[in-house]
């Protein structure tokens, strides 16, 4: 099965939103075996858009399209589509009452125009939107299939995984299955030369992206059922894994930050943060764990001078001959913030983040991190490019890696 | 000038990346009065892509492509591109030295297969890559123009800004100006509903957008030249803050804690800040703004009751009777962080931001936001909804925003 994915929007021509459902869908439908060979994006324009369902049909078997179903007169992509195959539009009574509810949930009055939503072209199948008020549908006709889907990407994605990837499974043939791999302090191209000939392997195929500060590598493999693909996957991993060692800090969704408060909890190790130029940027996203209160206590951010004094007790004379951006004030401040919060690691960070107070010896980038681990103190130099917000989150991402090598070195 | 952009690219059709330059170049282009009628991506395959310029030129007079001038087999946009028009392909001297000149400086020999970079269609003019290999090239015939650009925005990017913009503002009928409004505490369909008939004019168009946790307007005007258009985008900004008022914060591309950061440094106003389920976003937020130093000393992230009774100074017995998410201890947390910090105005957070924690009375959501300004103190209840990070997101937002209006009514 060829399909092409179809968004519907004068938005999208004019640049005004990202087409993310273009990369949702696509990635999907290659879990499902389903071949996407084209894309396109299309204006709410009736003629320019029947014009693309035709040359859609001439090339694929499968035609899903996302936007174009809300309630103004703009909206046509299903009123195209139930033309393209000769279909009536009909009301059904079932989306209609869906719509009634929804607004009754929201405590509205359901307007006038919005029963335009509930007309679905005759004998076709209707998919449920439990996120928005529109139905998507799906019309079979002589071998081909338009499958028509919202457009905010809130109800495309549910809609898709509720009623369309059950639907699309019959046309799989085989099953792929992904498996992402992550890493960081590596960039793409160092991480590609590492695992070398892996690339070019058939099945399961390994391929390398980079991804804001890290690289990943995708493994997917295809088999007859889930079992065989995730053998294969898992063969290909513990390769990857022997070959990456270290760098690998975690698989799937699962974020640096995530894989680190995880740590910190699972070894019920507690941790203070003492933060300058990131500004609480490490608290925050240890924060973002949801279980992370048993350990995380105290988080400080010593922006000035003063605070850094009052707060952790960093000597006058340590800023006054060294600065507050050095080795010396990092290792006072991860000192201080143990002794503030008790606690078995103390963190803390101070540099330069740009985009001024940098100097020739001491230029924008310019971090030193600090880790008090039981009483002992470690302090990194970093040197760090980008602007303000890359060094920041730079920082902040180096500082949580080393905590998480430093933590597999750690007993509970 | 119609348009179409096509990228060329196997991994857009498997979702493994985004097609952010399409709307890049759509953005772009629109801005240039040039009209974009159709966006499509086709894979790495001769007969397709081919096909697919076929198609293309049919309905358009210009197709600029992204991706596949790379130096490997797979990467053959060009060697279609020339065909397509019956070009053949020569050795551009400037481009091969350019090419040298780039791994030079990257302390790396250049390897055999790049040579095939510098090889491009007779006739064409050829754009320089300053961030990478692979040259650019336009090709002009019979009316038709092929715009053929690398993939990678970092260099699509700079090369449409440096070679492409210039060469198509020749094709610019009049020339259109944008200009974003943003605003913070409408929904999108609210915000519309308030500025009515605006949505309906055709120079200027208002168009309206949801963007993560803000509602924003986009005013286009076309005009002859930028002072017609300017002059025509003033007066409807003047109508749209007259009815929108409070609710405008901002202008382009300053984001919220921006905004309020300038304020705070124009105003010279002191702020410290007391966190509990933000856990330092709020902190981290203001320090985005680079002059912040001056006016921000003193953040504290008080997790734990420990760290609110032992940094700010919360009474145990408000804590034991109200609870740490409660009016009283966020009250008490933003007395005790201005008595920490002695600074003008003293922010809190105290909040259950899940998704364990809930309980009937107090349950997922449930946010305090204290306020101590020159000594008066105030707090407000939050009832937010959505997973952990957007209850702590939008509690950052609304706080920075509930800032913003305090602002507006303090002398520096």
């Amino acid at each position: 099965m060829k399909a092409e994915i179809m968004a519907v929007g004068t938005e999208l021509l004019l640049g005004d939103i990202l087409n993310t459902n273009a990369q949702y869908l696509s990635r999907e439908l290659a879990a499902l075996g389903v071949s996407v060979y084209y894309q396109s994006v299309v204006g709410d324009n009736e003629a320019r858009l029947l014009n693309a369902l035709q040359e859609a049909f001439n090339k694929s078997d499968i035609v899903i399209t996302t936007g174009g179903l809300g309630p103004t007169k703009d909206d046509l992509t299903k009123e195209v589509g139930a033309a393209y195959f000769n279909k009536k539009l009909v009301l059904d009574e079932a989306s209609l009452k869906n719509m009634q509810n929804y607004f009754k949930r929201m405590g509205r009055e359901m307007p006038e125009s919005n029963k335009k939503q509930a007309m679905m072209p005759e004998g076709s199948i209707i998919l449920k939107n439990n996120n928005g008020t529109a139905p998507g549908c799906i019309i079979e006709e002589k071998g081909k299939i338009l499958i028509l889907l919202p457009g905010p990407p809130k109800e495309t994605v549910p809609m898709f995984e509720e009623s369309v990837r059950p639907y699309l499974k019959k046309f799989s043939e085989g099953i792929l299955v992904s498996k992402i791999i992550r890493t960081f302090g590596l960039g793409e191209s160092a991480m590609a030369e590492l695992v070398g000939d892996l690339l070019n392997r058939e099945n399961p195929t390994v391929a390398p992206y980079a991804k804001d500060n890290e690289a990943i590598l995708r493994i997917t493999a295809k088999g007859r059922d889930e079992a065989e693909a995730n053998k294969l996957i898992s063969e290909t991993e513990e390769e990857i894994r022997e070959i990456l060692g270290d760098y690998v800090y975690g698989e799937g969704e699962n974020t640096l930050e995530y894989v680190v408060a995880q740590m910190l909890v699972d070894k019920n190790i507690t941790v203070a943060t003492a933060e300058s130029c990131t500004g609480g940027l490490i608290a925050a996203n240890l924060v973002n764990y949801p279980g992370i209160s048993s350990i995380f206590t105290h988080g400080v951010v010593t922006y000035s001078n003063e605070a850094k004094i009052q707060l952790l007790g960093v000597k006058h004379e340590t800023l006054e001959n060294y600065g507050a951006v050095s080795e010396q004030t990092a290792r006072e401040m991860a000192e201080g913030v143990v002794r503030l919060s008790q606690a078995r690691i103390g963190i803390s960070v101070t540099g330069i983040a740009g985009p001024g107070g940098g100097t020739e010896e001491k230029p924008v980038g310019l971090v030193y991190a600090g880790m008090c681990i039981d009483g002992k103190i470690k302090v990194k130099k970093l040197n760090l490019s980008g602007d303000r917000q890359k060094v920041r989150t730079r920082t902040m991402l180096t500082v949580l890696d080393w905590l998480r090598r430093e933590l597999q070195e750690i007993k509970r």
